[in-house]
């Protein structure tokens, strides 16, 4: 899963931190597809068919796209990844707790900017 | 939607069997699509996240292949497609109802052939 966008940021990541990161990861994945799901039940509820269900494929082909290109677990891109993730609310502050405070500032400064 | 491995029947169809084609093509179409939903949102409801809802994706993507390439309305490869059909049960003998017994002969003993 790689971020064409972005940008590479030179930052150690302490064991620590690289656990809190992980979670943080999988926690903002995990939201984004539960939204997916539930989205993709709504769509089949009301779908007409022959073709509704056409639509849900489409939907979920331009959703895991996204997911893909979003979801890059590079910790040279990372503050980027959760800078982006923050700003669509898949991940949450709560999440980055125990990181130093110049990553979340970092995190929080990419999210401001872009937002 | 063209089917590759539909061989070409020279067959005159009057306009009443073209309508009547249309209509056994469509209910076939219908059946198959509904029966696809009814998978989808079972597969939906016991998903697990955050990739349960991608396993269906891979579901849909294969199903609509296969519906592409099975549903071809030329009618030089109709009654392949209608033997095809009947053979996977998503059409009826009763749809072909008001066609000439030789089609739907024809129909049947591709039917039977490849069964």
């Amino acid at each position: 899963m790689k971020s064409p966008t972005a940008f590479r940021v030179e930052t150690d990541w302490t064991h620590a931190e690289k656990k809190i990161a992980r979670k943080a990861f999988h926690a903002a994945l995990y939201r984004q597809c539960e939204a997916v799901t539930e989205r993709a039940k709504k769509m089949l509820a009301s779908s007409s068919p022959p073709y509704g269900v056409w639509k849900l494929h489409d939907y979920l082909t331009l959703e895991r796209d996204k997911v893909d290109r979003r979801y890059d677990y590079r910790y040279s891109v990372l503050i980027s990844v959760f800078a982006q993730l923050l700003r669509d609310k898949w991940l949450k502050l709560a999440d980055l707790e125990g990181l130093s405070e110049d990553k979340i500032e970092q995190i929080s400064t990419g999210w401001s900017a872009e937002s």
